[in-house]
């Protein structure tokens, strides 16, 4: 298990600079709620597919040499549809396996995207397997979610723009479901910044690991599931947060559900659950900042049914 | 009837500098479906309010030398909640006039903000008559929505920060109801860019003026109609567009509709009606860039029930 360093995520940058966004940042004027301290907010989530994950699936793909022909992923949800998209924008077939616990609209999206559909009976950890399996007698590249070497280098490409664009900032806010997103983060600003992993305390996993000193299983529910269900924190992310993660916080999924409606009634952005729990931990104080701290707070994803953001 | 200069636009935005934001600009890769050119978009819609109006709102307020105890306005829409909003946050009392026609959501907004409504019979026009008489007997300051000098340099802030933001941008495309935002974005740019005006099919006010050689009231209806359906251009847009706004162009309620989808499934961004003309323009071909033309499009407003703009 091989943390990227920033050479690596440079890399990752140059190999996926044609295909996604460098996404902006919006200062707010009076930082978000009543919670102390100036808020940036990073809009990964205009992404194409609506969330960071393609830059780690544009990376996975675009690392392999020769370039593959068909590529295996397993998940319901972002990391899918990412997948499918890179795949089909790089003309290289796409077989994604779906728990059949995922909506119907999203693996709709993924036919859409021309991939091939597996749906396994159970959770993501059922699909995972069956990928496996599949995969012994096929000959696809093997794309992970979150716990994987050039996927991690891809969603760190996202703290190297933040470096740039939010220069002053003191502290990082940022949602962990497996830990390819924190991963990246942290294998990018290392000791230069205060880095805080929040999840809803329906999908613990890396609260857990900090508790057990290891990762372990957990058992996942609620609002945030779908986007940060995993049942454990994956090994490199689990490496990055005994060296850098300062700090690891819970969310309620009414503080989450509110902080859903708070984006929506004074910025205008249709934020998931999961991508919504950085936000939530500043209005419902999980994380207390000093009031002259700089937050940078990840957006990280909008994959979600617009009807149901507003207040 | 004054045409703001960039130095007035300057002022206006070193007045309202610590009350709106600095909004950001997304570049997209791949342009806007299959229409030439490079597009880089403008998110004004991240306001607060979700709209541009908000910059106008409060250069009008804050040119006021003493400050007013109370403010008047007529609208049903965005300028309203603009100037309740920019009110409530400079401690002003706000009487909003608002036609009977307006959502009640939207009047329940007002009030949120602390604003005082009068419902008048009748659409835009007479709730503009019915607080005009109101204030002979009050001693207000009148803000208009978009035909007044202060309120339209404060628009132009939004055309200041583009040709920093969007520094080598041939053309931009703005959306026209009343024109106090091109007309904003035509003092600052003046002959800088070619500047594009687009509206619906059924508010056609500068694309009448134009044809007539002089604003003429026109009939509105329609999808837009709420956010683009003044009845008659305002005379400063008019002056500008004589001098400096190179094209008007239409499209239909369907191509609207079209690009409030196309804006959701491609950059998760919930865009109202009248904002999603531009991208209409260039998705039905209103409006046919050169392929190695750099667009600025302004997405200006982002009131719409979110639950409408999914596929």
């Amino acid at each position: 298990m091989t943390i990227p360093e920033r050479s690596d995520i440079e890399t990752a940058a140059d190999r996926i600079s044609g295909h996604i966004r460098r996404t902006p940042v919006l200062e707010l004027v009076h930082g978000v709620g009543g919670a102390a301290g100036k808020v940036t907010f990073k809009l990964d989530l205009l992404q194409p597919t609506g969330s960071f994950k393609v830059r780690g699936a544009f990376a996975r793909l675009l690392a392999a040499d020769p370039r593959p022909a068909r590529v295996v992923a397993a998940s319901g949800g972002n990391f899918g549809l990412a997948v499918a998209h890179a795949a089909a924008e790089l003309g290289i077939a796409a077989d994604i396996f779906v728990p059949e616990s995922s909506p119907p609209a999203k693996i709709e999206r993924l036919r859409e995207r021309g991939a091939s559909v597996h749906v396994i009976p159970g959770h993501y950890a059922e699909a995972l397997d069956a990928s496996e399996v599949w995969n012994q007698s096929n000959e696809a590249l093997f794309a992970h979610a979150y716990d994987q070497f050039d996927v991690v280098a891809g969603q760190g490409t996202c703290a190297m723009e933040m470096a740039t664009q939010i220069s002053t900032a003191d502290t990082v806010l940022v949602a962990v479901g497996g830990g390819g997103l924190i991963g990246g983060i942290g294998s990018w600003y290392r000791d230069d910044i205060r880095i805080i992993g929040v999840e809803t305390e329906g999908t613990p996993t890396l609260y857990s690991a900090r508790r057990a000193g290891e990762p372990v299983d957990v058992d996942v529910d609620g609002l945030a599931v779908s986007s940060l269900g995993s049942r454990r924190v994956g090994a490199i992310a689990w490496e990055v947060s005994r060296r850098w993660i300062d700090q690891s916080v819970l969310v309620s999924d009414q503080a989450t559900a509110g902080a859903q409606r708070w984006l929506w009634d004074n910025c205008r952005l249709a934020v998931e659950p999961g991508a919504a729990t950085p936000v939530a931990a500043l209005l419902s104080g999980a994380y207390e900042p000093e009031s002259d701290e700089h937050l940078a707070v990840l957006l990280c994803g909008a994959n979600v049914d617009p009807g149901t953001v507003a207040p």
